[in-house]
């Protein structure tokens, strides 16, 4: 048998365990298919005592993380600390440059520092390796990579958030309110105790910044990720939505052609019947849109210890398999700036929530600020009556750009009758 | 810019043409991403006249298939031929005798002679890769040898020919049956002239042997794979099964618990909800069990041009870049052979139809039969009564042992109030 594949494992939480067990439980099968054993050489973590229900007595203990990259013969690192800053940056950053492969499922690292860190790899000939960073167990980046390579891809979307997609699909089927599914989620550790990160988007833009990159060759920006979480959906809106056909999903869509680059992460309406809205619970998918293929789709569970530990594992063995290609598919120079566009000119059909006071004439105003901005009505739901008092009106767009929305919002807003800000949710009709 | 990466296609087909077409179109980002120019060097078909809607004037015509190995300085040959023997086999060999990478979506050698071939391969330091070979645009065979590496993978299963899921589902939508719906896939071009490697499940057993041995680390072994096809699924079946709530699909499923191997094709019930059970028309899709993951999906278009075309072309630029990996994931003389059993043992929920006269006496000389055999039945339907005449009886049968079975549908058989066959479908309840 060659040489043993020698690694070290920084961080030592969900991730990190479930890396060991892995390791531990099929180190036979992953020799096998590695040609060569994998070796967990070194372990750290902030803090050694803490009680992990794995044996890490065998591996040597590192208690300065990023000293771990100054252990002799190691072949890679495994980062699985998270934060896009501090130690797991400072280890990462020493390894590359040092030649020693990284694998890290640290999905904010590189949607700040990916084209810098994936230079250092470069220049040094070391590997630098995320599959776990997107998607747990679905192996979204290797596709993008490596198996959607003959094709100009000019659209990567899905749901990528699987905290989110819990909270949406449990308000759907109980009629809860967001904060009481999003209390429930924490109690079952579907939701951080610090939700921010989920709830408000910017996991999922994270992810959706690497997904771009990777697609369409451009430089990973996370800045120029628009996000809108989704808190402020209301068990009204998802009531609408289902009456009309649709289910509310956050979804993660970036788009390019060529020389304009948009990425959102927003709520939207999609189709209940469409395969993305066939996605529920903690469930992630994702598509890809190629001039050569149609939309193959990609799910799973988009967290979890077995998922994500596979997704760090299959990265070890590419690596001592001898298989790395740079972190982003092409050379770090060669990554593009693209020109961003904002959503102001998504042209979309829109979902609109008034609550808007029970008197004549109110939608007669309605029609005329949507009339003037050129946005016709598809079609309007009032339910129930209660003269001068706020009731709900929905109405659904013809497609219109969303800066003429937004402005339409704006002018509803200020009229008299109106009570509350008017809500818009994009439909996701033709993903 | 690196040396070209020097290629030539055998077989100027859909596929053939197709690879043609991607490299032609995208060569700019084949050759970013390749980190070298693909080059087109010669090509060979059986007839040179044919028209193609290609141009390929600019590429060196080779008269005889296998000739095209001895043309100087190929990296790699594209073999788009198809056929378990003949000129693509004697091409193949010769190449990979020769160290030539070689490109295929031939399932059917691959299923025959797949073992030797990779050794082959190993012998020279050639790359064999076959992703176009199953599923189309889906990189399962990338997926299973190199993303799910980390698990011991127990199960591999899907909707592996897009012609048959295409034939069901119309003869569901439809009502017709299936001789009509064949006909009529036929003159959409969703079915060959030919179409017996579909129908008869043989297409679905060349893939299912592939991604076995992939997923397990066993000898590809097609001869061991039990192929029922879908001619004799009957839409009185189909609309019986809707009634339970039940689609049917011709499923390729293949389980292994370390020592066993049971791999099968052949029609089967499963939840119309269910995953599966949403995958119509001629798209594919498979899952994948391991013991660190849930069943991640991957779903896509089955075949056709721009789909397999990609698949290749993603092959291709792998073998540019440099990375090549044992056929089926590890060394050839690693390949176990397992210790194959049949459906016989298969303890399962099924679908019993029967065509019985409807006298008194005919539902209990059925019930003594099942107790007989311990077959317990779940539910029954007699739909209509017609004193003396055959009526359809269906019986949903808790599980048991498929042996049982056939045991129980040899003796109805026999009884003198049976007008047909029992027809006996499994019920997959769990995938």
């Amino acid at each position: 048998m060659s040489q043993p594949f020698r690694i070290g494992i920084a961080g030592l939480g969900t991730v990190g365990t479930g890396v060991i067990k892995v390791i531990q439980k099929n180190g036979d099968l992953l020799a096998l298919r590695a040609g060569r054993p994998i070796e967990i050489v070194c372990v750290t973590a902030q803090s050694k005592s803490k009680k992990r229900g794995v044996d890490i007595g065998g591996y040597r203990w590192i208690d300065d993380i990023p000293a771990m990259a100054d252990v002799d013969g190691l072949d890679a690192i495994v980062e699985v600390i998270g934060g896009s800053d501090g130690p797991a940056k400072a280890l990462i950053e020493k390894a590359l440059k040092k030649g020693i492969h990284v694998v890290t499922a640290n999905k904010a690292l590189l949607a700040h520092h990916g084209q810098q860190l994936s230079q250092m790899a470069e220049d040094s000939g070391a590997g630098l390796a995320y599959e776990a960073a997107v998607a747990g167990c679905i192996p979204i980046i290797k596709a993008v990579r490596e198996s959607f390579t003959a094709n100009r891809i000019s659209a990567v979307y899905g749901i990528l958030n699987g905290t989110c997609n819990y909270i949406l699909t449990t308000m759907r089927e109980t009629g809860c309110a967001f904060g009481d599914v999003l209390s429930e989620a924490q109690a079952k550790g579907y939701a951080e105790a610090d939700p921010s990160f989920d709830i408000e988007g910017i996991d999922a833009g994270h992810k959706l910044s690497l997904l771009a990159a990777n697609a369409f060759g451009t430089v990973p920006n996370f800045g120029a990720v628009e996000m809108t979480g989704i808190k402020d959906i209301q068990p009204i809106d998802i009531a609408f939505a289902g009456e009309l056909g649709f289910k509310i999903k956050l979804l993660g869509i970036a788009k390019f052609d060529g020389k304009q680059l948009v990425q959102t992460v927003e709520p939207c309406l999609v189709p209940g019947q469409s395969p993305l809205g066939s996605i529920e619970d903690v469930y992630n998918a994702v598509f890809v849109e190629g001039d050569f293929f149609e939309t193959p789709l990609l799910t799973g569970r988009g967290a979890g210890e077995g998922p994500t530990a596979s997704a760090v594992v299959a990265d070890i063995i590419d690596l001592a398999r001898g298989h790395k290609i740079p972190a982003f598919g092409i050379p770090a120079a060669r990554l593009k700036v693209p020109e961003y566009i904002d959503s102001s000119n998504i042209v979309a059909r829109y979902y609109l929530r008034l609550s808007v006071l029970d008197e004549p004439g109110v939608i007669a105003d309605l029609s005329a600020i949507l009339r003037d901005l050129n946005i016709s009505i598809e079609s309007m739901i009032q339910r129930g009556r209660d003269p001068g008092q706020p009731v709900p009106v929905v109405l659904m767009t013809h497609k219109a750009r969303f800066a003429d929305i937004q402005e339409a919002c704006a002018r509803i807003d200020k009229l008299r009758t109106s009570i509350e800000p008017p809500r818009a949710i994009r439909v996701e009709q033709d993903l």
